[in-house]
């Protein structure tokens, strides 16, 4: 019933994570009415960002130049590597400001049930950089899901002749968190991890 | 901590309707990961679009040629007008499959809140239309809201002079709807507008 352009708007829009074919419609109604405001602008924002963007050599992260900001940056401790399995997972770190060194980002997990091995993820590029660099600690920060510990402990195989101590995230409950509505596991977790109040 | 480039990508993402600004995020960095097959074919849809579209100068909808595709049809009934709100009431309909003539979008709803008057609504194209054409009905598919009855029964003052038959959709159960979960008034225009079984 549209033009094809139209219909293929809408087409591309259906594909983003969390949009549907109905939201797709809706967004792609609203680009309509403000074409010069904000159809236009994002047009070229993507056009902008898809020819900048390229990936870190040093680190894998996605920035518009290489080595990214974080790896470029003189004031972040070199001595520190955070390794991530996705650069939304870097986002998260940076967002909460938590992290002062640089990032390793693994670009998934290992995964028998979806085929990823260990040569599909960046650990080539990890290893020669601790062997290379002056490393003082490589914190492990990968998902708390079975194919992220398993992650974890494959790396931790990997990286034990570097004799670079290994640490990673604390498990527990989250803040702000309520009791009745967490899982077993996070529960058990926190409770032999207690601390002194 | 992203290039800027990224950054105004996010920016403008989160102004999209349904997108706050985490998903905003997580759109933007699945576009970065698939630049080639949805960021850059994205980025030239939306500017294909954006150059194509254009307002039908006969009922207000948009489309990639004036006459829209709707009322160059000649398979379409040129006796029925059917009067929407909006462009995406004109689209649900379109997928609903139940109507044949021709459309009249207003562009919006009388608000004395909004301070929308008569004359930001294409009232003065539609009843120029009417007294022009040879129209047999004029369906008024208003939204069932307060603005949608309001602007609903000024059209119909407005058109008592063409003598052309005015209709409004029925109100009633939704097909698939449960009683538990209607409003009272629904429920009450319902039973009072009951049929024969």
């Amino acid at each position: 019933m549209n033009g094809p352009e139209i219909e293929r708007l809408i087409q591309l829009l259906g594909r983003l994570p969390g949009l549907g074919p109905r939201s797709a419609r809706r967004v792609a109604l609203h680009l309509l009415k403000k074409r010069e405001v904000l159809m236009q602008p994002l047009s070229a924002a993507l056009a902008d960002a898809a020819r900048a963007i390229r990936p870190c050599s040093i680190c894998g992260n996605l920035d518009t130049v290489d080595p990214c900001s974080i790896c470029a940056d003189p004031r972040r401790d070199t001595g520190l590597i955070c390794i991530v399995e996705d650069i939304g997972d870097l986002w998260a770190m940076e967002r909460g400001k938590v992290f002062n060194g640089r990032y390793h980002v693994l670009g998934g997990s290992l995964s028998a049930l979806d085929g990823i091995g260990p040569d599909e993820l960046n650990i080539g590029s990890l290893l020669r950089r601790v062997q290379e660099g002056d490393v003082r600690e490589i914190i492990v920060a990968t998902n708390a899901t079975v194919d992220g510990q398993t992650t974890a402990h494959y790396l931790a195989d990997r990286l034990a002749d570097t004799k670079v101590p290994l640490t990673r995230l604390a498990h527990g409950v989250p803040v702000g968190g309520e009791l009745d509505w967490l899982d077993e596991g996070t529960l058990a977790t926190a409770f032999k991890a207690r601390r002194a109040l």
